[in-house]
Formats: structure tokens, sequence, C-alpha cells
């Protein structure tokens, strides 16, 4: 992609109101646009990003065994009612009538998809089901806020898995449990699996994945030393900071979390109430056992950029960076096109800073950006290429061919 | 993907109240299910078709250099005030209000994108603006009717560019034209461009791509020889049929078509209307030309469907089956287990039939869901496949080397 092509560009000042890091550098940097209060548009790079975090959680989940596929986001009121959650839920769910109907707007998906899978009436050998979308949720949270990390509107990906048997559920719930601690590694992020209530969901309780940091809204209870696993929301932790930890006898200690992934072992609550069962070999009727299990990639955007930033823009993980490489030509175009060409046709990802303007302004561009790579063509160089690591203060001169190994391209 | 771990399966039973072959089909063969009037799920297999009808898409436009990004669903009424299409689109757009704010649900997303480019306030060297997402669209239609034709919530890909002259314009949306030519021709589907009135978008006439169907919901007057490009929608075509073409001087006939795209020159209307000014060169503000481009990828799944299929089943062109191939196991679990792992290894995407039930319920379903390529499997066939395409009555035995060249994956 050409620069000069992009829409839109990087922007000097910083946006009113902002107070956070992530909504001041990824506005700054061109990767959201805020269109009101807690909703935002992707703009092309941050579009970009989001669908590499996607992609990650799609590959590993894949491997669970799981399908993708797409529900609606428009609901009708009846299944609501069904569990209540119509009207328990409906200061968070957005409501409307149109035509003497009634709709909910999808703030999550369980009822929808307990519908659709009775409505297939499955025999016992179609279980377990394992199913999960990344979609648009719409939650009315009384105060957006934190810039993208907690919106109205936003993207979340959800799996839902139902089971004939409560051990083949906390089976699969655990296998979930492995898939999110790649996914979030794989991210560039240390989750901390910890124990939290079900709040709306359910009565049992929920894994939350934290992310420590200073912005996090939720408060965690886990080990000093981190040798065991023990970690605790809030909500239930019932000890001090200072106890001893049952796990390895460390430290407990408090910190600020956010939570880039929550996991809930639902039971047959859902299933009662809306009548999904199926026919035991003894010609029974049972309820199925369901799962649900979430992550907000535009959150995690979020959460990327508060823990990966400097005074100079982000440091985005190489696994999500927007592109693989940020060429940058100094006053020697015929020789960077050349360049741009060769790294596109060995399948490098390349944002190219073609414009006329000043080398000071295109390193600073490069670095609020954030990509992983920059290399820079100038005359004085010569056939060279000078490389920087967005992490490094330090540059080398190497060749095309030194470059595309430095890549994995070659 | 072991088809006996695939959520749904194939349906014996048509559904019931359905008319149009699209619904009856893709819902028997699993791959869409209906939440309520007008808004279906995409189920593992649709989704995978959707997806390839999207890349294909994407790969199209990106050619053109547009962008992708992703705008919000929910907007705040305030906007669509400023075209004053909150009220004369009030029908067909569902609204809402929380917390003393009024919402509208996307039905389409000009004023939104108006929005975002005017706050960037670009200068002339940042034009034009061309940018696309995929995204969920809310209209409430009267009838949601023909199975996923016409729906009241589905997926639309829109595009939309903004320019500083009418020429610029023209010129760009002449290039869209040819890359949605291209995009339906991939898509196994020969499109004609019909001219049409603008709608709710624009008093300049729009242009249509349709293709001739029975089922269609449009009738367009065209050239009967197709030797020249006249087509025109029956809204503001002035002749009758049988009159001549001025084009190539043939007869002109009446067709029924579906409409799977539509494209808009919009012209400077809503950039007066929401105050999108450039300042040019002169020191004068002028306002920007914007042009949309619509294709519906859910109604394009239901397009293929109704133009290809047989009494048996779907089938569905190469370029989206939603795998490569449908592996068969006739009472040879174990050959057929090796063979499934090699064609994986070989990046050919397999649906593969490892349930325990008869032939004639494997094939029928094979027939049923419609992908291009089957392979049977079989002790006496020894170590030869049995190779037919979905179109052909016509089986061959073939080495797995002679699987892969058919596929392209040698």
């Amino acid at each position: 992609m050409r620069y000069s092509n992009s829409f839109p560009k990087t922007k000097k000042e910083t946006p009113s109101g902002a107070e956070s890091v992530n909504h001041k550098l990824l506005v700054r940097a061109g990767f959201i646009d805020q269109l009101m209060s807690g909703s935002w548009t992707l703009l092309p790079f941050g579009f970009r990003v989001v669908n590499k975090i996607n992609d990650i959680i799609r590959e590993e989940l894949n491997k669970t065994g799981a399908q993708e596929l797409l529900m609606p986001l428009l609901h009708p009121k009846e299944i609501w009612n069904e569990t209540g959650r119509w009207t328990t839920a409906q200061e968070i769910m957005y409501q409307l009538e149109k035509d003497k109907k009634e709709f909910g707007l999808s703030f999550t998906h369980e009822e929808i998809v307990v519908d659709l899978i009775r409505k297939h009436q499955l025999s016992p050998k179609d279980y377990p089901v394992k199913v999960y979308h990344f979609s648009t949720k719409f939650r009315h949270e009384l105060r957006a806020k934190s810039g993208i990390l907690r919106g109205r509107e936003f993207m979340m990906k959800d799996l839902y898995s139902a089971h004939l048997t409560e051990d083949d559920m906390y089976k699969y719930y655990h296998q979930v449990i492995d898939a999110y601690l790649k996914i979030f590694k794989r991210l560039g992020l240390d989750a901390i699996v910890t124990e939290a209530s079900g709040g709306v969901f359910t009565d049992k309780n929920s894994h939350e994945f934290q992310v420590l940091s200073e912005v996090g809204e939720d408060t965690i209870y886990h080990c000093e030393c981190g040798k065991c696993d023990f970690s605790q929301n809030e909500e239930i932790f019932k000890g001090k900071v200072g106890d001893k930890c049952e796990g390895c006898n460390c430290k407990i200690v408090a910190s600020k979390a956010i939570e880039v992934g929550n996991i809930f072992p639902l039971g047959t609550m859902y299933a009662q109430k809306m009548g999904a069962f199926y026919t035991d070999s003894d010609g029974s009727k049972k309820p199925i056992w369901l799962a649900s299990y979430g992550i907000g990639p535009t959150r995690v955007l979020g959460t990327l950029v508060e823990l990966f930033h400097d005074d100079k823009g982000i440091i985005w993980p190489e696994s999500v960076s927007p592109f693989d490489v940020h060429l940058i030509s100094l006053n020697d175009d015929q020789k960077c096109d050349k360049i741009y060409e060769k790294l596109q046709k060995e399948g490098v990802e390349v944002l190219y800073d073609d414009r006329q303007v000043g080398a000071g302004e295109k390193f600073a561009d490069a670095d609020l950006i954030g990509i992983t790579h920059r290399l820079v063509v100038s005359q004085r160089n010569g056939e060279k290429i000078e490389y920087k690591n967005r992490c490094s203060e330090k540059s080398d001169l190497l060749s095309l061919e030194q470059v595309l190994k430095k890549l994995n391209h070659s």
C-alpha cells in the first residue's frame, strides 16, 4: 500500500477528551475513529490489525474442532423472554419496536444459539456442538470509556459449546482454556486465568483472562510469585492482600487488570428454560449442557496499545503488525519503487511512504504507526537498505536478501 | 472436516412455508437457518461459501485501490437528520430510543462515511478516498421473501468513493463496473449492467447488475442478441418489448432478473447537505463528489442456488464451493483416513463423510450439498479412488496423484 493513497493519514493533534493511551495513539495513528460515545469505526489500519487478531483466534479455535458461522444481530423478543433476560438485561440491551413487533440487539447470543440447536433436534451422536462467530455486540454501558476498551458497540468472538454431560462440557471447557492461553501468547499478551462470578450469564463461577495493566477496570488477587495459578476477581475473593496463597504459600497481591476474555460453564439452565433436550438411550429427555466463551478483538486492539507503546507511538507485536514492513523513501523514489515491488512479489505486506514530505515527518509517522520492521532507502546508502526494528534504537545496513531473511520471507 | 463432527447435518424435510429453491435447498443442505422472517443464520457451510464470495470481491476491489474498514451499525439520529433521511427513510430504517437518545440501524452508510471523511479535513492531494466494508444491513422490507434473496437483516459489501471532480468520480465509477463484472464472472454469474433509477439514494440514474432468473423480482428490458449493452430496468424504460434496440438494431426483450449489485453516482448532494468540502487551490470551498457501490454476498449465495441446482441438490461453482472435495468412505475407513490426511496436507479443503451410514445416504447428501469434486474410497476399487464432478454423470477411477492434478493441487 502506498501511504500517499491511504485514508486517513496520521494526525498531529491529540483527540479532544481523550484520556487513555489507546484512544490517543489509535486515533492519532489513524487506526480508529469515533462515531459517537462508545462507538468506533475501524479504519483500514485498525481493521488490518483486528483481522490478524481474528485469524489467530480462528486458527486456535478451529484446532479444537469448533466451526465458524454467523448469527443475526436483531433478535425477536419472544426468544429472550424464554429465559427472562428480555426483562433482566433490559438496562444493557437496546430494544426497539417496529410494526408492532419487539426486537432486541445482540448483547450476547446464548438464547439464539440454544434456539438454533433445539430446532435441529440432534441425536446424541451429533453432540458436542461447537460453534463460534465474530460479530457485533451492542451493550448500553452507562459510561463508555477508556477509548476502545469499553464500547457500546464492539466486535466479539463468541464461541458456544453444547454437550450431553457435565463432564464433556468441562473437558471441552479446559480445552478452550488452553486454546485461549495459546491465542493470547501469540498476541503477545500474558493472560492470567482468573476465577470470577458469572454475572448476568450464570450462577456458576466463570473464568476471566486478565492482562495486568494500570488502566484496567478490574482488580485481581493473585499469587505474587506466579508459581501457582491462583487468581480471583475481587467480586469473589474472600481474603485480603498479604494472605498466604493456597497454591504455593506465596503472598497474595492485588493488581489492576484488563479482561480480554471470559468463559462461562453455563450448565443446563438455558436448556431447561428453553426446552433444549436430547433423548437418551433409555428414552428419557435430558437437557443439554452449555458453555460460552468470549474474546473481544477490538478490546484486544486497545489492550495491545496500552501495553506496547513508547512516547513516540505504538509498538505492535509482530504477529498483528498492520503491515510487515514500513518502507521509507528518502529522495530515491526510483530505487525504492523497485524494492517495493520486489518485497510485494515475495509476499511481504508493505506500507510504502512515498509522500513528498521531509525525513523527520516520515520517521515520526513510522514510530507513531508502529509497524515492526522499518526500511529506509536513500541515495546515501547506495544499494544497501537501512533496517530498524521498532523496538530497537539501532539500525543496520542490509542487502535486500538479508532483509528478506530478517522478515522470514527468504 | 469430518462430517460426523459437523453441525448441522442435512435434513430430509423441506422447510415449512418454503417456496423458493434457494430457501428449500440451502436449509435442507444445512447452509442457512431462519431465526425469524427475513433473518438468517449463516451455518458453517453457508458461512464458508459467503467467505469465498467475499474474498473474490475483496481481491478485485483491492486492485482498484480501495481499502477495507468497518463502520458501526448503530447510528445517531443527528447525522441522518442532516440529509433528511431520518424522516424520508423511516419506513425502511429500524429506529430506537435509549436513555433519551435516538438511534437508527444501518440500512446503508452514505451519511456515516461522509461524516468520517469531513471530520478528517483532507487536503486535495488526499483524494480520491475509496473505502469499503462487509457489514450487516437492516431494512424493514414489508415482505421478506424468496428465501435469502430479500431479507430484513443481511450482509452487504458497500464501497464508497469520494472525489474532487465529477470526471474523477465517473472515471472510478467505470473502473468499479469493470471490477464488478470480473467479480460476477468469477462467481459464475453473467451479470447484465442495467440502467435504473437512483431510489432513495440519488436523483441520478444508477446501474444495477442483473442476473437473468425467473425468480427475480425485477424486470429488465434488454437487447435480445446481447451484442450491445442496452439494458434498462422497467422503472425507467420508456419503450416496449419488440422495439428496436438503439445499440445494435436487435429486438428488445423483457426478462425477469435478480439484482446482485447496484452502484450509484451520488454527486455532490450528500456533501452539500453535510458540509463535506475541500479547499481548492484558489481558496474556494468545493463539495466532494460521492459514489456508492453495493453487492449483497448473502443474496449472491441465494442467486447461485437458484441458477445452479438440479433435482438432487445444489451445484456450486468451483470458485465458491464450500470445500474442494467431498470424500466418501464406503466400508474402508482406514484407507480413507489416510487419503483424508494426504489431501489436507496438500492444502485441499476436504469434507470427509466418515459416518456409519449407507452408501445411498452418503451419495444423496453429497448431491444435496453440491461440492464440486466427489471422491469415493471403497474396498472394491483397491488403491484407486472413484472421482466424479458434481456436474457430470460419469465417474473415473484415478490414483491420488491424478486426483490432485484434477484439483490443481499437484
